[in-house]
């Protein structure tokens, strides 16, 4: 029997039409263009304005886009994984209402919490349920409305973070292409530095939890930076090590988009030219886990069949890893 | 090469000391006990009543627990997969945590979101993980501080939930034992049956939300009742059906503990005597994703290497799914 992997067979996105720039922001807080430019290289980030709608929706119009793009039945899908951290409800699933409205309703469904690192994680599970050789299709979706907890009178967080949802289609294949090799690591020493202080089991929503804004992202820049740069690096690295990569050999790095300056230091570390890596923080800014595969959806047309792809991504937990990616078919313009 | 499997090699658990009684409930609402014993069975239900402790910290108790019977050194657990509805954060994850607080440092950790039928998710991806032949030791921990989210002054949901952590030790095997089978599914046209209204990215807390009590458990009690009936019976005996398994070859049936009517109901289905499912709903209430592994915790000493078991379990979503487990060990008392 040959071993069964599972590799990407299709990409599709959605990100909203309503821009929020730089400008925009520095009407609200005191921030300029240039402070912005400068530490995190986000010029401008999509926003989910209409309050009726939140991550499930965007996921929704990912895998619409998704089957659309391969031409899939939905009703061939056997599973959603979505990945998110600004799921709808915290009962039921976003995957639930992803697989519902897309038509996907064959689908088993269930949310997977990973932070900005979900994607990775949501992939190798995807993968893992394929490998085992008793699923063949599945979905793996990452949505995000950063919007619903950034904090728009914070002026060091409220530049970062940018809405949006992306999807792939993951298929069982016997060839030597696909999820080759993941790597993740947690690291729970990271929980009081990246964390949204109120609105789970342990504090409740309350009015105290309300008036004190405990319902954002709080974020400790330094430390994140510095775990950041080491930790996604580090396991890009390990994972370009173990599977004896040459520099050469890696086509592309897609990188998880929360600072350009982090970008930056992991392709320095791996010593791979910039234009290999996928960069579009610029105009997305960081949509948490999102950010991997709306890289691979802008990307789509220009990656060919056997392209070799490090996935790296870091978030709160500590939560971060890599992926060693052989891409499956050429884009459409590759 | 031998197919890899994954199995069952050990259980722990942890339940609140705090007993809320009937009685109890009695004087908070108007309500009897024998109103809640005729309509659900339950008798009490335990509470987490530390206000600094919650999900993440049952769900350690119940790994601490785990590795003191089994013996294993808890760096040696490759991953925790933690299945919960009521996540002490929205991020970072109650894996997370537990991972840390556990001493299980070297293993990669994230929550799934798939509500009461988390556990039997949860398994199954941890199982997946195992059978892929890259992963060979993790934790499935399902923990729940339900009572963070149970308006007590509602008395048709205040007498069901309860808290408590459960985990099970899974482990790689080539033999015939273990996760055999497991049937997923979903079906989104659920929401608005079962639900918190607020408190995710689609309506984030606001005075507005917490002054409506929206931050609790929504539930439609007879809509909930009468698929949960059909639908937990019907994996159950889809399960036993594709299995090939005869009424006398199943020695455990190990149902979600949500109502004891809807556990009688779906036993009846399968023709089994009474004496072979296991019901604790009486002392624990219904303790969400942790229902299933709290029963396997407290019958473990029972439980005979070769024993067949049918977890099946439903919940918001819908969400729902059954698995076929042959037991990998005798209990102590066995």
């Amino acid at each position: 029997m040959d071993k069964i992997n599972a590799v990407i067979t299709g990409v599709g996105g959605f990100v909203p039409d309503d821009v929020l720039t730089n400008d925009d922001l520095s009407k609200m807080v005191d921030t300029t263009d240039e402070w912005i430019m400068t530490r995190v290289g986000i010029k401008e980030r999509r926003i989910l304005k209409d309050p009726n709608l939140s991550s499930g929706y965007m996921g929704t119009q990912a895998v619409n886009d998704l089957v659309q793009k391969t031409g899939i039945d939905p009703m061939s899908v056997e599973g959603i994984v979505c990945s998110t951290s600004t799921s709808d409800y915290h009962f039921p699933s976003t995957a639930s209402i992803i697989a519902y409205e897309s038509g996907c309703r064959n689908a088993y469904a269930f949310d997977i919490q990973a932070a900005c690192a979900g994607f990775i994680f949501a992939l190798e599970t995807a993968a893992n349920y394929i490998r085992s050789g008793r699923y063949k299709r599945l979905i793996v979706v990452s949505s995000e409305k950063m919007s619903s907890m950034t904090d728009y009178t914070d002026r060091a967080t409220c530049p970062l973070f940018g809405d949006a949802g992306a999807a792939v289609l993951l298929e069982a294949t016997t060839e030597d292409y696909g999820v080759i090799d993941t790597l993740l690591r947690t690291d729970g020493s990271g929980k009081s530095h990246l964390i949204m202080k109120a609105g789970g089991s342990l504090r409740m929503p309350s009015h105290e939890t309300v008036d004190q804004r405990l319902h954002f992202v709080y974020q400790e820049g330094q430390a994140v930076f510095k775990r950041a740069v080491i930790d996604m690096a580090d396991a890009a690295e390990e994972i370009v090590r173990r599977n004896g990569l040459t520099k050469d050999q890696i086509d592309w790095i897609v990188p998880h988009q929360a600072n350009l300056r982090i970008i930056d230091a992991a392709a320095r570390r791996l010593g791979v030219n910039k234009d290999k890596v996928m960069i579009n923080i610029r105009k997305f800014g960081n949509t948490s886990s999102t950010t991997i595969p709306l890289c691979l959806w802008e990307w789509e047309d220009r990656l060919r069949r056997g392209d070799n792809l490090i996935l790296a991504a870091f978030g709160a937990g500590w939560t971060w890893g890599a992926t060693y990616l052989k891409w499956g078919y050429d884009g459409a313009k590759a």
